[in-house]
């Protein structure tokens, strides 16, 4: 049992011993520096973030260009040529450097990095394979490195291999790196006339970066932008977490392939979380087609998208699926003021847009408050008396063409339930729809609430479009309803989660529980328990199993039986069962000594002519009121082990009602996966039934957590099914469980 | 029982003696042509749908504008000239009609329509009250008139009278009328320049369809625009008939708010189907907000959104939320040729967008296959060999800059597989978008297979976008992903749909059933059926229910017990009794005499506590091994009878796991229920064991339909609850029944 327990300390405090072994891998980067820090979680995984220095890299005062080149047809020229424009617009002296050439576009060549005028800050490696270069890089001070070759991870095993090397010699050096496999996105061109707050952007495909970068056509600012590539040293998630501490980030817009770590993410979305920097996501993953075409083109996992979705909604992560919603997401959360209410107003020059854009704002959980009749009365002096004004508001057109459409916006806007005002204008109608527009943006000038606005006109060359509303920044114009209400929603989603946010991070365990040393003695590496020993386990955590005993002769069954009390369950107990009700192993409902006895000898009957090892039979409590749920843990391949609550007994297999979450999570968090199932009525009672004890099996799952992360790698697998929840105030019984050990 | 049956004829056939009525209302307008065409089914509903000839509504020869004026700076004046201008654009003779003008706009004025210098086809009506002018209109033998004033349904039950008695004075008169609460939509400027397949527009709302009437300035071609308002007399449903027998219309794209009549709407949906015209259509009133909002708006009904979203899908109307995919998916479908294979293949400049959009594509149920080897070598002709190019395909950028670019487009249009190329070019880089726009735009040129572009900048304004692009009716050009997949599933779906089509009506039942006599002699107009008398009226429609009788004493229990077989279920039976079991009042596995008698006198206890009136207890045969379902009819206040099949026993109630359909449909539309249940799995056998009856259950649900429809308004309510589906081959069985007439 001592050996068992090594593993397990092996195992968890892998990335500590790593630290200070002689082959670090790029894997345990971060967590090495966290490590250092000291704050573990009982698991052995970092409780914070490390958050990197970027400033030189994105505004450095010197840059080495590795490679350069001014001869012209080559792709090297385009490239140099274009880090000369961009180190003249942010003030870097830049430094070619090259073994043959005496200069590059006028400027004196080194011919390697030793020979560098200065210390640099950034270089940027042209070169095809960027290993040899790293060392020199590392010797020569270079903070920072951004390596474009290609051919790394997403080429298969052998690239794979290369990569793993690239990581190695990073980590030895010193620098830190950005690639390979990028571009030159991080030197584009941004516009430096805009105000306010800015998206920063993080793309791991550039080509994908671009519909963002291009917001700054419409007056959106943009701060930074990472092209992260195949991230054999900085990731996405370093990058979140440097963004959400610059003043000028209002928002961070990524667009993710795969994650290279699942808690680094974890730890930097709580970073951001932390600081209310809002991050919206792209992440590519949804299918098993995106998921295979994205690893090849990063070479990254993706992770299984349900575990992925839980993940970066416990940690706030806005996740969206187009490149349009990242856009219009992003730019409201970065741009738009703290709401001071979540009631939505629709406000329409038509009937009929009214009632179409409340349907679907209000299907996508938007509150829209009735107004006040006072309210109503006030908006009916300027809005003829026929038409609806109690929300949606529809004026009928003819006021927006007065003096009235001001007075109208303003006396919306006054309301204290409102929060956020809305104005689709669907066609361009310019007597109605210039006027509309410019009371809108004057109107937005006055107030910190969120006018929105949809122009909805497919051409988007219209006046009122191009200068009345985007010549305003506080007005947030969008093009569709859709559009516009994913924002929306986003944006109040945003704020209420930041402001009750409380980082589970802080409240992980960081020491095993007593159950802890209990448990690990009932672990056999590499098997899987038998269901008396994994009760025994289940025990150890304190979760309730049924009163139970294990015999191995019939007479001793009686006993057992006698003991346990009638009526009772008997089922065949081994180490490699699985299905025992398929088998017929299972005998429920035995009332008498007699009917024990003959259970007895058939179920040891069956396994004998199965060929299935027993360890005895079990002689178990029948419990049979209450509702058949389901919890488990399963490993994840990016995050480790995750816990799962559904609808249990046979339902389970047949409608997957299951929630998944990450650890560490809080009892909200537990509470919140019950509110996910279909099935959760099943909870509340039904036909009349009283409910069950949900907070018993909140406690259950919260317990189930302690287990995942204290027994962490070594449990493979757990899965109480069914976890016969009873009437309230009355617990909840494991009546079977399976857990197999790694 | 005679009564009754009259009152099943009365109801069924309603339509028919209206039809010889004095006072014929609005509502079954059409049904009445249709039933003088004699073709009614079973229900008394029609079978087919009349198509009004709207050719001189449309293109009128002569035009009366009643109210006419061109007294500067009154709304009428407004009208008047654009009228005007119109009827100039369309070669129409326009006569202005008021009593005490000479003179409008120059043109000579008649003093009432009883004056006009001709007949005329259509009579625009500008007065506030086009009540008194109908008769006068009639009398004039005016074939058209459009009424836009508004106060009608729209504005309550007093609102609603007025529409009553304006539709009644219609369908006297023998003329059509539009509106009232319309507006000046059909009259506007249509692009003349355009060639190809059209878009018909239909709009209950005037601003709503504008995004679609704004298209014209990006290339799409529109033929016509019916803005229908409260629909008085022509119906949505009146202008889908009729623009699908034009052969200009390629597709047509509705706004809806509220159905007048579900079945002439279906009747239309089957018009089109039929001749293969796609319906695109905006649906409000997914949620309540949106239906109420709706309904106050025009005052028409919305009906339950799932049995309109059903009624939708079972005629082939394709359902879009947002009116930019009613604009581009009506867009692709009116312009796009017929699909030659089902095979999308993502070509791209990245391999990051062809991961993206291609998860996004499967994830909606497009097929992306995988490029023969033959292909694959093909194409790394031209692409660098590290590059993915089994589907997606990834030039990794350069080749889009030279000859290569068209020539992988070529090769991927080639494949047989393949019927559609998208190309999302998510952000624009003229060095190489630029020339790849022009690419595809020649590509297409040469091919009738579907060519997709994705311009994904938020600007619009580029030239690769505005002149190449937009330039190109071949090309279909799209803003987001999104809508893009959204576009092209509906076009592969429809053309799959369409070339399968059979329609439901020709094979819908015209004369009862023998079934029919029985059913209707079990039938107690406005009572709850007892669950024995609800188990004969399944047993009259050949559903198979358990061996059971009804007894009235426990010595008569024991005999019935013997004659069903041990062992049994009791259960108390009454008119009124539902939720037996949480009562107590159902005793299952009963299997002696003594049980049995002790069981009818508990049975009888608790009834006589809680004061339940029985007609007997149900002693029946117990079955045991199956999968509970269950099958119903519930009236939905515009289809009709509607026919629900879903998960059964408790489940229904907390999962809501059931799919519904719409009379008439046929055995495809059965089994595609089925398929839409998340526990479909059930039925094909749980943790290895075997398939359940899947036909058998097919015809429950088939029959049940017939029922439906044969016992039409008389059945409120049909719930067989569970119906237990035994293994294959053995049928299904009604354990339970609950029926209401009305």
């Amino acid at each position: 049992m001592l050996g068992s327990t090594h593993g397990t300390l092996t195992t968890h405090f892998r990335a500590r011993v790593v630290a200070c072994g002689e082959e670090p891998h790029a894997a345990v980067h971060s967590m090495t520096a966290a490590a250092a820090e000291g704050d573990l979680d009982v698991s052995g995984r970092p409780l914070h973030a490390t958050v990197p220095d970027l400033d030189r890299f994105f505004r450095p005062e010197s840059v080495a260009v590795i490679g350069a080149s001014d001869t012209e047809g080559r792709p090297r020229t385009g490239i140099t040529r274009q880090l000369v424009a961009w180190a003249e617009r942010v003030g870097a002296r830049l430094h070619p450097v090259h073994p043959t050439r005496e200069s590059v576009f006028g400027r004196p060549c080194s011919p390697s990095v030793a020979d560098l005028p200065e210390q640099v800050d950034l270089a940027v490696l042209l070169v095809g394979d960027p290993l040899p270069v790293i060392e020199e890089l590392g010797q020569a001070k270079v903070k920072f490195a951004v390596a474009f070759a290609s051919g790394f991870a997403e080429t298969g095993e052998e690239g794979a291999a290369a990569q793993a090397r690239l990581a190695a010699a990073v980590e030895r050096s010193g620098l830190r790196l950005l690639g390979p496999n990028t571009n030159l996105n991080a030197f584009e061109a941004f516009r430096d006339d805009l105000d306010g707050p800015a998206i920063a952007l993080i793309t791991q495909s550039g080509h994908q970066g671009r519909p963002v970068y291009t917001l700054q056509e419409l007056g959106v600012r943009l701060s930074h932008w990472a092209p992260t590539g195949n991230e054999a040293d900085l990731e996405t998630a370093d990058f979140i977490s440097y963004f959400s501490q610059r003043p000028e980030v209002g928002a961070i817009a990524c667009y993710v392939e795969g994650l290279k770590d699942g808690r680094s993410f974890l730890l930097a979305a709580d970073r951001a979380a932390r600081a209310g920097v809002p991050v919206v996501a792209v992440k590519v993953g949804r299918t098993e087609t995106g998921a295979r075409t994205a690893a090849s083109h990063t070479g990254k996992l993706t992770g299984a998208d349900q575990v992925v979705d839980a993940a970066m909604r416990q940690f706030g992560v806005i996740r969206v699926d187009g490149l349009d919603e990242l856009q219009d997401t992003a730019a409201l959360l970065a741009r738009a003021r703290k709401p001071q209410a979540d009631g939505v107003v629709v406000y329409s020059i038509s009937g009929g847009t009214g009632a179409h854009f409340s349907d679907l704002a209000t299907g996508a959980g938007l509150k829209l408050p009735i107004l006040s009749e006072g309210k109503q009365r006030e908006l009916h002096e300027w809005i003829p008396g026929y038409l609806n004004v109690a929300n949606p508001v529809d004026n009928g057109g003819h006021p927006v063409g007065d003096w009235r459409g001001r007075k109208i916006i303003d006396a919306i806007l006054a309301d204290p339930d409102v929060g956020v005002l809305i104005c689709p204008i669907t066609g361009p109608f310019p007597p109605m729809s210039d006027r509309l527009a410019q009371d809108l943006v004057d109107a937005a000038e006055t107030t910190d609430k969120l006018v929105c606005v949809v122009w909805g006109s497919p051409v988007g060359t219209e006046d009122a479009y191009r200068t009345t509303l985007l010549g305003s920044s506080r007005v947030a114009t969008f093009r569709t309803f859709g559009n516009c209400i994913t924002a929306v929603k986003a944006y109040l989603d945003h704020h209420r989660f930041a402001t009750s946010y409380r980082s589970p991070f802080d409240e992980a365990p960081r020491t095993p529980s007593p159950s802890f040393r209990k448990a690990q003695a009932l672990m056999r590496p590499g098997h899987q328990l038998s269901e008396h020993a994994a009760k025994q386990l289940l025990r150890a955590y304190g979760i309730r199993v049924p009163r139970e005993q294990l015999v191995t002769s019939a007479a001793a069954a009686v006993r057992a039986a006698g003991l346990v009390g009638f009526p009772v369950v008997m089922k065949a107990s081994g180490a490699r069962l699985a299905h025992k009700t398929e088998l017929g192993l299972v005998k429920v409902g035995l009332t008498s000594a007699s009917q024990v006895r003959d259970a007895y000898r058939e179920l040891t009957d069956i396994a004998r002519y199965e060929g299935i090892e027993l360890d005895g039979v079990l002689v178990c409590q029948m419990i049979e009121r209450g509702v058949e749920m389901m919890v488990g843990v399963t490993h994840d391949a990016l995050f480790g082990p995750t816990v799962t609550v559904g609808l249990g007994g046979v339902l389970v297999e047949v409608l997957h009602d299951a929630a998944v979450r990450v650890p560490p999570f809080g009892e909200d968090q537990a509470r919140a996966m019950l509110g996910e199932l279909r099935g959760r009525a099943l909870l509340e009672g039904v036909r009349g039934g009283p409910p069950v004890d949900v907070d018993a099996l909140v406690e259950v799952v919260l317990r189930v957590q302690r287990m995942a992360l204290e027994l962490g790698d070594d449990l493979a697998e757990l899965d109480i099914n069914p976890l016969m929840v009873l009437g309230r105030g009355q617990g909840a019984v494991a009546l079977d469980a399976l857990a197999v050990c790694r």
